[in-house]
């Protein structure tokens, strides 16, 4: 196979290994399989910052998978449960083993502290590395535009009390 | 061309015409036309299976294209109208032919039965055949998050009544 | 590399670049960067017409890229802000440098008169030509299934007052 078929059949499957990373992240937290996620599918090194894409919320910082996995074990699931992710509008660039990329995520879930239906959407900003033959999340940021009770909408109050406390 | 070229293309095309394939299955439910997506897009032994994620409905099966057809067109329409389905979180495996695969719907619609704005999420589960140049389902399983009246909300009453009544 | 190869190759890339074009599309009109969509990714001839998917709004029409970006940053500014569109059930269909396709979009946002959350739901129907290395929009067509206010669900009230007012 010349280098150049090898390349461009390449560069496909890997959008394709990414976009299924993206889906399974969501599987994953939805199931609260924390260590499945953080272990599989996080590189060693792996950062998250997942603040308001306004800048109204300080982002939550993780780096590394034991601060990765208590940010998903501890962080999230302490304030939202019965969570549903979805992601939307993908865009990949892939160079040398390597790749970045953004999309859309929405989510439907419950409020731990008031227990009343929550929504949610932002963007991811994602940094990708191939290790072996996967693909894994070397860094996952979230611009995130609300979380907010489906009650009161996303206009009237755009986050969650509980996050905007730390804000 | 070699063997191993042959099957990454196809796998690749393969991939794209099962997302088509639950794309058609949206524009087809939601447009009313049950004949095409059941005689076009089901293998004639295809089962349909649908029920709640956490166990609380008994599922509603069909197994055949007749059973098949009489769901669609009796079960589902007789329940929901104005339906616009959404997949998401695309999983694909495939093998010699066959394939398996995991995503999300999420829906809006109207209550039958009371005229009220209902929305709705969960998890397909499908397997995939080829036949000739076109996959279709040899069978869906629909765990359910939710299909909940709008102005409830997913958490107050997770399930309309009418499907409650069936658990 | 045959000829055959080739386009099976050059097809698969081709979709990927399609749904990329449907995915930046959602990203630089909530982002308000009008110019920078319709200089680059709209063809100098592009059409845009968006209606209500029952009929009851008649089109708003945009030919050309100057008729185009008013429409936008005009039109569709001028009555809805902090919006996000994502796109699903994408089909694409590939013929000699041309493409055609169909996909869903749903929106959230605020309603510039009223200043209450909207939500929105429709149907893209596409046109693109691939100029050079890039795919554009060589039309536009949304059948919007509702745009309505959050409060009052989809069923009530199907559009905005200021968008029935033009039906």
């Amino acid at each position: 196979m010349s280098e150049e078929l090898e390349a461009r059949l390449r560069a496909l499957e890997d959008r394709e290994a990414i976009r299924e990373l993206r889906a399974t992240y969501c599987f994953l937290v939805d199931d609260g399989r924390f260590d499945e996620l953080v272990d599989g599918w996080f590189t060693e090194d792996a950062r998250c910052s997942f603040g308001a894409a306004d800048g109204s919320i300080e982002p939550m910082r993780a780096q590394g998978r034991e601060e990765v996995r208590a940010f998903f074990s501890q962080g999230v699931a302490s304030l939202l449960r019965d969570m549903a992710h979805t992601v939307h509008n993908h865009r990949i660039s892939i160079e040398d083993g390597r790749a970045s990329g953004d999309c859309y995520f929405e989510l439907t879930a419950t409020d731990v502290a008031s227990g009343e239906d929550v929504v949610g959407a932002g963007r991811y900003i994602d940094r990708y590395r191939r290790e072996g033959d996967r693909w894994r999340f070397a860094e996952r940021r979230a611009e995130i535009f609300f979380i907010a009770p489906r009650a009161e909408g996303w206009n009237r109050q755009r986050f969650l009390a509980v996050l905007a406390d730390r804000g």
